[in-house]
């Protein structure tokens, strides 16, 4: 399994501003076609635009469909892969956990963004909040979490480590 | 615009042995049926099954389709909402970063998990890892991010201040 510890390959590229700007301008459309909150982004690869994405939260009913989250699976979907190894991903605004955990796992090599979590949380949206409770320990967040069943639930794994020919992630 | 900070509507429900045990078994079921990982989630509201999901990464090439990420869509596909209030989440492993944040822009009510992050690491996933980087500063994490075009990128926020008849979420 590649661990997501592992260096990335190739070395991360600089910023290119045209990439940045047309996250931007994703990003203010999407105000202007009512189609959700103010957040474009990119996946680029090799100075190629290999899909762009918009925050489609209200317009999907999709919680998840975050610019970052739409455009790693719009990308996935046009390579046939579901690893970004190799890919930039620029983003009008500093991901929040979901959207900065989701780039990890797609194993993309540098993130570009423009605003920070800070001047999302002024414009209304709870980002560093986020950050705050993952911070925390599970008895310290707002959300209740309790475990049950831990030994009933060792079974998945157990059937994990012994299923043959499994696909790793 | 509802703030995740608010306090969630209702109290925390017990969990329910029987929602764990299904998690659980959709884990292991996956795991046999060569879909992905070994990770099976409910939404569950009012003692009823609004939704179930498996991890599907490698099988629907997304590197976001984790079960709970797979089980939140659906259920606010099912309930045609981009919020699962007064809902639980019953998971068969403690949620990555990815999927808790989810559930906290989902809006869930609680969370109830089987296995931890750690035995999740023991098994191979990098979950433990990920908490540990969300939780660093960005300039001590190892996935490269840059900050670009600060200024230019405010527009978008303008935008959104300035939206008339704008969905909030």
């Amino acid at each position: 399994m590649q661990s997501l510890k592992e260096e990335r390959a190739g070395s991360p590229s600089r910023g290119d501003p045209r990439f940045m700007r047309q996250a931007i301008a994703l990003a203010a459309g999407n105000v202007a076609d009512g189609l959700g909150g103010p957040f474009g982004a990119l996946v680029v690869r090799d100075g190629q635009v290999i899909a762009t994405g918009v925050n489609q939260v209200t317009a999907a009913l999709d919680p998840t469909a975050h610019a970052e989250v739409t455009v790693i699976r719009s990308a996935c979907r046009r390579l046939g892969a579901f690893r970004l190894e190799g890919c930039d991903l620029y983003t009008s605004c500093e991901p929040c956990p979901m959207c900065l955990a989701a780039i990890y796992w797609a194993r993309c090599r540098s993130v570009f963004y423009g605003n920070t979590a800070e001047d999302a949380a002024r414009a209304g949206f709870d980002d560093s909040f986020l950050y705050q409770e993952i911070r925390r320990s599970i008895s310290e967040r707002s959300l209740p979490m309790v475990q049950m069943l831990a030994e009933e639930a060792q079974a998945s794994f157990v059937a994990w480590r012994e299923a043959p020919g499994k696909v790793l992630y």
